[in-house]
């Protein structure tokens, strides 16, 4: 994997990167649109190409219960099986088993847990992850880790995290005795944990770093901390990074929490907030929020975003013949429960974080990072 | 508006013909996707366009309740309310009206009914349905009529037909005594009725025809009768209709009825069941029906249909570079309740139909269509 850093910030810790592998390039900061069951909710493949797209995410445990590891097998990987070729990282399905509470227990080995759909039993292990995801075939690969839960006292930050180290150990073991079953490259990425302690997480990654990966995420954040802790935590994290690597904060996050980081030298995001506030008829836009069911836009004949243009190709190549949608009617369409207003939002939504991280990328190597993301916040204050 | 029969079958009454208004061609027989409130539902209007859908049917009664048509007139009609720029045929809302049952009551002059969505009271009248369908700017205008029950005693049909007979006088009048408001140019159909007698039918017919119109529609059918019955009532309406106007067959209704009704010289047609059915998992394809759920498709690797091909260009312009879907990944999406696999496959039920009156057109002008429509339902009445 290709890592080099084009640019970094004088004023701040924010870079423009550029990630390679497999063929593909991605420019960095990137936002990954969050396909959980092999598909980013009410947005299909050739739209999320059109805004150009770069790389999804997908969730080894949803997918190895459905449709199951044997049926992607069978379709010869995750990218057949969805018609996706450009590239997909595979969360670990830690933070859904950590999420089911009283459904899972944790062991040495691993962790024992019931399916959310059936009630079936499962086990998984950093082998056993290792190997589904040898079987998806994703690009990147995430280890299995602990996320430790919010808030945690010191001792059981340590706990929690030594087993996630040990788990890494496994996962690195298992990923090099292993080999990609459909001639594309994988790649192996660690998790740090540590909770909101500082010396821990400082720790923490320096066992990541010793033991190697080809990246580096940073887990066990925004799960109910204050944001100035998540800054924090983040600021502390990348500094003990090293350079030429990519550096990943997992499920971040609001476009203010996404520019911080940036701004705090992350690479690479994730997040759902796009997808499911979409589905709320909540509207991120460059103007800022928008409840677009609110009366105020009943009239309202302005297009949904004027400066990236649904379909244009500001964001990507394109479809310059696409119609522009106004405000107004996809009011009525929400107002009317019909699913084409869930369509818009989302591409909406997913177009603008895909916007973001490009222009956050654009500032940087001119320098105006910083001024620009005061001027976009305000904007983003100000709004409901 | 210009309409031409091309050609004719040598050994049936299918027709081959061209519409042609406000600068559209529109090659007959055509199928009209159904957008009840100004969308077809789960399905863009880039992508319609992608499909070469030439024309589409909204709803007066719909779209009068919501968004309102101080909304549509404020946007300056429902073309662009929705950036549909293509031709739009609005049903008057007869048919909806008289489905609510007890929330309506007849008089000569009109109809009084509570709206479905809040119970609010409203009265339409041939001559406030054409005012509001001025106002929401259709291309093809729809007569206000009684849709007479199925089943009715003659003298029950009699009733019904001289009540839209009288209506379609008021509904010719108030046409010709306003004017469009957007500058595109309108045109009115009538709607035939008189249930399943043939007298009744040919009478009412000659009354429409001696009022005259643009078009003439066929009412009341597919609402219940034996299909026998509905296509006998259909031949005996196309043989007392001018060759020289469009026919239009209202709310017909499967793959099998809609050839039986070409056959018998209908050019116009609109259904709500391709997309209905879609976001229930059945699919129609150029193979058959299918129940997209059935475990038989776990792990089936073929395209949803290989001869329409999703977003290929067979049905129109197309985006050659789409991704083709499997069945075995719609099959997922469904089982697992994602948006996307309505989306899909809303499109391919789209795409068939439009496919297959383009193919029966084709069919009509190389003198094979009833040999191929007798292939096509066997292929039919042998799947699920």
């Amino acid at each position: 994997m290709f890592f080099k850093v084009e640019k970094k910030s004088h004023d701040c810790k924010a870079r423009a990167g550029l990630l390679k592998f497999n063929g593909y390039e991605i420019p960095t900061p990137v936002f990954m649109p969050v396909g959980t069951q092999g598909t980013v909710k009410a947005i299909d493949q050739q739209t999320l190409k059109n805004f150009n797209t770069r790389i999804i995410l997908s969730n080894t445990y949803h997918l190895y219960l459905r449709p199951g590891t044997e049926v992607i097998e069978h379709f010869g990987g995750l990218h057949k099986f969805i018609s996706w070729d450009r590239p997909i990282l595979t969360d670990s399905g830690g933070y859904q088993i950590f999420s089911l509470k009283e459904l899972r227990k944790l062991t040495e080995d691993g962790v024992h847990f019931s399916s959310h759909i059936d009630g079936s039993k499962h086990f998984f292990s950093p082998e056993s992850v290792i190997d589904i995801q040898r079987k998806l075939g994703s690009d990147i690969v995430m280890v299995l880790d602990e996320c430790t839960p919010y808030p945690a006292t010191i001792e059981e930050a340590v706990k929690s995290a030594d087993l996630s180290s040990r788990w890494a150990i496994r996962s690195k073991q298992s990923f090099i005795s292993t080999k990609s079953l459909y001639g594309r490259e994988q790649y192996l990425f660690s998790i740090g944990q540590g909770s909101v302690y500082p010396d821990l997480r400082k720790e923490y990654l320096k066992k990541m770093i010793d033991i190697g990966f080809d990246g580096y995420a940073i887990g066990g954040l925004s799960v109910g901390e204050p944001s100035e802790i998540m800054y924090e935590i983040v600021d502390i994290s990348t500094d003990s990074l090293p350079v030429d690597k990519p550096r990943y904060l997992m499920g971040v996050g609001t476009p203010e929490n996404i520019l911080e980081a940036i701004e705090r030298g992350i690479d690479m995001f994730d997040c759902v907030l796009p997808t499911r506030n979409a589905r709320n008829g909540q509207l991120f836009t460059t103007k800022g929020k928008i409840n677009i069911r609110n009366a105020q836009y009943k009239m309202a004949d302005e297009p949904i975003d004027e400066e990236i243009g649904l379909h244009s190709n500001i964001v990507g190549e394109g479809l310059e013949t696409s119609p522009t949608y106004s405000l107004g009617y996809l009011r009525h369409l929400f107002i009317s429960g019909e699913i084409l207003g869930i369509q818009l939002a989302t591409q909406q939504n997913i177009a603008f974080y895909l916007w973001l991280v490009k222009t956050a990328r654009e500032k940087i190597l001119s320098g105006e990072y910083i001024q620009w993301k005061k001027l976009l916040l305000d904007k983003y204050q100000n709004s409901n």
